[in-house]
């Protein structure tokens, strides 16, 4: 039973993530690979009920520090109960957010030490890592009129200021850039069958170089 | 206005830390302090909540690296939330457990290293430590006894070996022996008021000499 693939879909509010996971699930699928689509913070039972603790804006104070705690947590989780068995199983994950988006928002957002994220980020999946990210990128004016248009009331996350958010953006950008051969960077602005085309073409083109 | 002390309390389950927490609480109120107590993980309604799921035993691995992240965000929201404001505006804080806790299980009992478990305590809390730590002991035999006769269901705690509580009080043992001028080991197989009465001397000896 040959591995399978794990990839990852990355991106600010209002990339389009999930809209495109589910488009690239069902391509995936109708090529004949079993494919599993799934989230983070989240994924499994467990997992979701940190998701639901992690984004409600509550009475207390949840410090960058508590917050990247519980990230991590939850990904241990996911990964113990869902991500590491199907891979194992042969089939291709795909997870809307993973590691680089604790990268993102509690290191380029929140201000804590890249050090301290890639340390926790061993301690938690260090045999797991994706083979592919996609980096759904938009400007974040347009991120933020895309989630704002779909949304309820907004999340610990939604409810941050444009500075934040041009903060998460640049340290996605930065890890783009830095690691090219597992990251694609996608104009997520464009039309969203543009965007899917893009994000199988990135996917088949790393596969190419490193089958 | 004085800051407060911060006094934990330790043990194996059976220890009798509940009942012993309560009569230290009224004691020291009766001299006209103020007294707060609390447990952990827990002591606030987020970090309630964050209890709830890492004790009880469901369908899902946790593994002993989720655990303990799981704790010390329980615990970072617990300082911000509940203790140092507590200590800030003079009140005495007694809680049951803390790091020591984790020291003695996710390090003594699940064998998670103990320099990861420092790195993380100096990340969480930094600046709130104990005062004064109550070492509750017990053998395992009468602790675990104890604990059988007054509870229901066990936690995912209570229903772990002979073996691992005798690695949990080990690591406890050795923590009181390093660690003298803060951790006072209470013969907790005494009779319910000796233990009060050694525990209230305890607190009065290392303030002696801190004061």
């Amino acid at each position: 039973m040959p591995r399978g693939r794990f990839i990852t879909l990355e991106g600010i509010e209002g990339a389009g993530k999930s809209t495109v996971i589910a488009q690239l699930g069902a391509r995936l699928a109708a090529r004949g690979l079993s494919v599993r689509t799934t989230r983070e913070p989240g994924g499994t039972p467990l997992a979701e009920r940190l998701r639901a603790l992690v984004l409600e804006r509550g009475d207390e104070q949840l410090a960058p520090e508590a917050e990247m705690l519980l990230m991590f947590a939850a990904r241990r989780v996911h990964v113990d109960n869902l991500i590491r068995p199907a891979l194992e199983r042969g089939e291709w994950v795909l997870c809307d957010r993973y590691t680089d988006a604790t990268r993102a928002y509690q290191g380029g957002g929140r201000g804590l030490p890249a050090a301290l994220i890639e340390s926790l980020a061993q301690l938690t999946h260090a045999d797991v890592n994706p083979d592919v990210t996609l980096l759904l990128d938009v400007p974040v004016g347009l991120g933020m009129r895309r989630a704002a248009a779909r949304r309820g009331a907004p999340d610990r996350f939604e409810a941050e200021s444009t500075a934040f958010f041009e903060r998460v953006r640049a340290r996605y950008l930065d890890i783009a850039r830095s690691e090219p051969a597992r990251v694609a960077r996608i104009d997520a602005s464009q039309p969203l069958e543009k965007v899917v085309a893009d994000a199988l073409e990135a996917i088949e083109a790393i596969e190419a170089r490193t089958r």
